[in-house]
């Protein structure tokens, strides 16, 4: 089976695992709660469906991580479930914080029922996380879920850093590359690289090859993170003119952004002057990659992703579900747009 | 040693321990996010001190739940943590959710570092309660760990059932006696229950004793909130003239407002008219009472109190620890104001 058959069959059992673990709040008294929850995750409402999903990356890693261990991959889905909620419920926390109207589309869930009711929505998505993880109770040693819960609380205590980071630093204008790193760990490598340490984990294969599944979800989510940098600035929607999607005009903390600024040059000089506006992105691209950010940007992504392909060969992954891996890595990291 | 005696010595332990988890993010990068928690749990900033931590009643629980079960307490103070841990954010959310500038006499979190970082603040405190409690794991069973764990989380839902429907009320003026208790079960007791369930589980002792010990928290807390609606409408502030501090200008949704409303009579007239003036309290109380809110609150206190004492006499609580028990239910039952 390829990478398309595997997602064919992975893919609904993904879903069906999380409408269980959200059916938690599914009783006539909480019905609106639920619904907050059912909204939020693409099921119901107006625009559900797909596209309103989202590609549920991080679960499908969990579930071929663990198929490619030779093991079977259906008593992962409690992890897989547990993964894809907690990066729901750090959406939903992100989009009030970021005071995000949209998220995929449709109006956000604190746009919808409020700010209070949007906090504690995100807060019960923690929660299912949780619950969801110590489903794996009946079918692995406690021990494992012990393990597997750790992994999921020190990944958790991540995201958190990152986004205190990510906030702290709207209100600097000194950032570093330095910087850059522990910010998108958090925010990104975190969690993929949990989502493949589980799925390891569960087959209980020897602990270095659980780290070298950890370290290709790791450097997966770098290299995606510092690709998306590069097409924010450079991509095809800057290029066919979408000026106003660009990340220099949003202010994304990216790292074509961070590496200008420590070049102190003219880049650096036209940001600390305040937003920049749709029409200036083709000019201030061009400046940013002739002071050498795109370049530096490239090689850095190309650093990330032979990093995440080393370390997922050292996993020496079996089967279908290790060429899938490699195949959706591919697919992430050769992206255009 | 009498509760005051034990508590001179488990207050410091809890204190230590609760510090030992917040410092996982100690870190230089973190030093303001660590900051906002070290605020919070009153150990730092201006007010830090006694007053600003507040009574620890939780964490105190379960260790004196343990205690009484013959276990060595020290054992359980990753699960007490992690229960105080878990209050305090709920707390930090409930103030950005309620638009309240002071907890405890002092600035909250989202007042002094912003909402979105007091939002990450308050997941943080979530994140942590989860980490202090596989702590457990070096001196306990997994299996136990497990069943703790399970144990937070299954109550950490309930308190997001409980806050959802607190908010949701706000919008409805046909609140019934029906709608009161889920809310209280949720906010108040879940949390107290899991405390005794927790500190009994830690000493291993069978199933049904686990069983008394929760329902005596869970009474405990029941009793405290019907109590706390008592004196927010009769009690002693109101008594003395602070009118403005009673449940009736706050428009709490407590107990006699329920009463009142089932009984659509004077006082459901007047509510639905809108916000209550300090200087109506005084006989929109006695409305109340007149429709017999005031009887019917004290003999629900009453019932729930001889609930709770039962259900701790069928826990058994054995040595100074369970003397200390009904001491601090008594004292927390028995208050004027």
């Amino acid at each position: 089976m390829s990478l398309k058959d595997l997602t064919t069959v992975m893919l609904p059992a993904i879903e069906g695992e999380l409408q269980r673990q959200v059916a938690r709040l599914d009783e006539p008294r909480t019905r609106t709660f639920h619904e907050m929850l059912t909204y939020h995750m693409g099921w119901t409402g107006e625009g559900a469906g797909l596209e309103a999903q989202g590609k549920r990356i991080r679960p499908l890693l969990v579930l071929l991580s663990c198929a490619a261990c030779n093991a079977d991959w259906k008593s992962a889905l409690p992890a897989a479930a547990a993964i894809e909620l907690v990066h729901n419920f750090s959406l939903v926390h992100d989009d009030i914080q970021d005071n995000s109207g949209k998220r995929r589309g449709r109006d956000t869930v604190w746009v919808k029922w409020g700010m209070p009711q949007g906090i504690n929505a995100g807060d019960a998505l923690f929660v299912l996380s949780n619950q969801a993880m110590l489903d794996l109770a009946p079918t692995h040693p406690a021990e494992t879920v012990v393990k597997a819960a750790k992994i999921l609380h020190d990944t958790c205590l991540d995201l958190t850093r990152g986004q205190y980071l990510d906030m702290f630093y709207e209100q600097r204008a000194d950032l570093t590359i330095e910087d850059y790193w522990p910010m998108v760990s958090g925010k990104t490598a975190a969690l993929l690289g949990a989502s493949c340490a589980l799925g390891s984990l569960l087959s209980e294969v020897d602990e270095a090859t659980q780290e070298a599944y950890r370290d290709f979800g790791h450097y997966l989510g770098l290299a995606f993170q510092v690709q998306d940098d590069l097409l924010g600035t450079w991509g095809d929607s800057a290029r066919m003119g979408k000026s106003a999607e660009s990340d220099l005009v949003s202010g994304k903390k990216s790292l074509p952004m961070v590496y200008g600024l420590g070049k102190n040059g003219p880049f650096a000089r036209r940001w600390a002057e305040g937003p920049v506006r749709p029409e200036e992105v083709a000019g201030l691209a061009e400046q940013l990659a002739a002071e050498g950010a795109r370049l530096y940007t490239q090689e850095t992504a190309d650093q990330m992703t032979a990093l995440a392909l080393h370390s997922l060969r050292m996993a020496d992954p079996q089967g279908e579900a290790g060429e899938a891996l490699f195949e959706l890595a591919n697919k992430l990291l050769n992206r255009e747009a």
